[in-house]
C-alpha cells in the first residue's frame, strides 16, 4: 500500500515529518511513503530506500492561510497534491500534519465523500483513566450536525473501533449532559430515538464528567459541542499540571519530593498524551485522511502514519461504503 | 435582610446545612436566617440566636425526584416553603443544596421572572489558573438559547461581576470552537453580532482551553453547551488528581515524595473547588436563589449563604431589571 505525506505541514516539518516517515518504513515493510514538499529540506533528514520518493513542489498551506481559500488557490501546495494523489488512485492514504481547516477543505473538495454519509465527521482516540482510551467524533468538521450525521458518526466509529481498536460491539454513547433518556436539546433527544432503534450497541447518553472513565468506547456528538469538549480537556489538564508543576517547585521540600516520583509522572502525562493512539482521523471520505496535531513530533507523526496503514489494511473505507449503503436502503 | 433556606436540601442536609447556618449568623450581623424543614433534626445542630427561626415541615423533595413534578406536587417541601416565603416578600434571597433541576423550576414558578429577562441562567464562578477567577453563565437552566438569551446573560453577568465581585468593566467572552469572529455555529456567530453592538465590555470569542487561564471575566454560553464544559472540567480534573494519586501511591519511593508535599497539594485542590467562591447563582429571578453544590459541607453552604447575601446587598436583581428596562426600550 502507498501512503501519501504532506511533508511541510505542521510546526516541525520537514524535519519530525521525515524522522517519523523514516520509522514507519522501516517497521512496515508492506508500506511504501510518497513525500510532497521542498526535496533538498526533505532530502537532509530522509532515510534512502527504495520504498519512498519525494515529489517537489515549493508551494505551501501555512497554518494561518484562510483554509478553504488556500485550498481553492494553492493548487501545487504539497497538500493539495498530497490528496491528489489519492484521488488519481496512486495512494491508497495520506497524512498531514498542517492547518485543519485546510486539511477538512481539501479532504472533502479533492478527496471527497462516501456515497451515503453526508458529512465526514473529525474522530480522535482520546486517554481514559484505565488506558484503554474511546473514540470521540465530531469533533469539528461541522459545527452543525443532525441527528443523521450523528447516526452515521456512530456508524464509522463502530466500524473504526472494531477494525482498527480491536473493540467487539463496542459500546456507543451520545454525549449529552445528563444520563436519562429525555435529557439534553433537540439533537440530542431525536438522535437518541434514532440510535435506539439500530443494530449497534447504543448504550445511552454519556456525560463528559464520565467520558474519561471510559463510560463508553464510541462517544458521538456534534462537531461544535465536539471540538468545546476536546479543548477543554485539553485545557484542564494542562492547567492541572502547570498548577501542579508550580507546586513542585515552590519550595526545597516540594522539589525533593517531586524527584522521587519524577520518571512516575512523566509516564502519566504519556498516558494522557492523545497523540500516542494516531493523528485524528477524518472519516466518511473515500480514502483515509489523517490529521496529525500539529505540534507534532517525529514519534507523533509515525503514529499517524500507523493509523493510516490500519485503516487502509482493514479497509475502513470500504465497510463504511458497504454499512452506509444498508443504512440508506432501511431508511428507503 | 432575610434569608430563606431549604434545611433539607443535599447530600449531608440537614446537618451541615445548619452548620453553615451558624457560622454565617456569627460572621454578618445583618442576617436574619429562617430554616424549612423538619424542626427536631433541625435542632439537634442550631445554634440559638433571635436571628434564626425554623418553620417545620416534613415534606421533602429527593434528588430523584422529576422535578417539575416534585415541584407540583409537594407544594409542602422545604425547597417550596422557602421559594414561598421569598414570593410572599417575607425573605430577600434563599438557598438550598438540594435538587438542582426542582430549585429551578421552583424559582421559574415560584420566585418568578424579572420583566425583560426572558429566561434565567445558572452562574458559577469557576477557578482559574491565577487564583481570579471567573463567572460563566448558563451553565444548564436552558438547554437552547437565542442570541438575545446570550446578551441578557451576558448583561446579568457583568453587573454579578461589578458588583458582587467588585471587578470594573468586567470582560466578556462568547464561548466558541476559535476565537476569529465567523466561527462557531449559527447561535455563536448571530450572538457575536449581538455583543458587538452593545455597551458592554465584549472582547470576543474565548476558547474552552482558555477558560482556566482567565480569558474573561465572564464568559457567556447556552446551557447545553455550559453544562457540558463545566462536567468536562469536573471531570477531567478529577481523573488527573486520581491518576496522580495512584502516581504517588504507587512505591514507597512515590509516597515519600508524596509526603514531602501533601499540604501544597491539599491546597491546589481547595483552589480548584469552586465552592470556595459559593455556590451556582440563578440569575434573572425577582430575587437571588442559590444553589449550593448536593455535596455541600457546612463550609460551601456557607459560602453560598455569603453570596446569597452579597447579592441582597448590592441589589443585583434590582439593577437587572433597571438595566433589562433599558435594554428593552433600546430594541423598541
Amino acid at each position: 500500500m502507498k501512503i501519501a505525506v504532506d511533508a511541510m505541514g505542521g510546526d516541525n516539518a520537514p524535519k519530525e515529518i521525515v524522522l517519523g516517515t523514516n520509522r514507519a518504513l522501516e517497521e512496515f515493510p508492506d508500506i511504501e511513503i510518497v513525500l510532497f514538499g521542498k526535496e533538498q529540506e526533505i532530502k537532509q533528514y530522509l532515510k534512502a530506500s527504495d520504498r519512498v520518493k519525494i515529489v517537489h513542489t515549493d508551494e505551501v498551506i501555512l497554518g494561518t492561510d484562510e483554509p478553504v481559500k488556500a485550498v481553492r488557490r494553492k493548487k501545487n501546495s504539497s497538500m493539495v497534491l498530497m490528496a491528489e494523489a489519492v484521488k488519481s488512485g496512486e495512494a491508497d492514504a495520506c497524512v498531514s500534519a498542517g492547518n485543519t481547516g485546510a486539511l477538512m477543505a481539501t479532504g472533502l473538495f479533492v478527496v471527497g465523500r462516501i456515497p451515503g454519509i453526508s458529512r465526514p465527521a473529525l474522530a480522535i482516540t482520546l486517554p481514559t483513566v484505565d488506558g484503554k482510551g474511546f473514540l470521540m467524533l465530531d469533533l469539528g468538521a461541522n459545527a452543525e450536525a443532525k441527528p443523521e450525521n450523528l447516526l452515521q458518526y456512530a456508524l464509522m466509529g463502530t466500524i473504526y473501533s472494531e477494525k482498527v481498536r480491536g473493540i467487539s460491539r463496542p459500546r456507543v454513547g451520545l454525549l449529552n449532559i445528563g444520563t436519562e433518556e429525555k435529557k439534553g436539546n433537540e439533537l440530542t433527544k431525536s438522535t437518541f430515538d434514532l440510535l435506539s432503534h439500530t443494530n449497534l450497541n447504543f448504550t445511552g447518553n454519556v456525560e463528559a464528567r464520565d467520558l474519561l472513565q471510559g463510560a463508553a468506547d464510541v462517544v458521538v456528538t456534534d462537531g461544535f459541542t465536539g471540538n468545546m469538549v476536546l479543548k477543554t480537556i485539553e485545557g484542564t489538564a494542562l492547567s492541572v499540571f502547570s498548577m501542579i508543576k508550580e507546586v513542585m517547585l515552590s519550595s526545597w521540600k516540594t522539589k525533593m519530593g517531586a524527584s522521587l516520583m519524577k520518571s512516575e509522572l512523566s509516564g502519566l502525562k504519556k498516558k494522557m498524551d492523545y497523540s500516542e493512539y494516531g493523528g485524528a482521523g477524518l472519516l466518511g471520505l473515500k480514502a483515509p485522511v489523517i490529521k496529525a496535531h500539529g505540534s507534532s513530533n517525529a514519534t507523533a507523526f509515525y503514529n499517524a502514519l500507523r493509523q493510516a496503514r490500519e485503516m487502509v489494511k482493514y479497509n475502513i473505507t470500504g465497510i463504511v461504503k458497504e454499512e452506509a449503503e444498508k443504512l440508506q436502503n432501511q431508511e428507503a
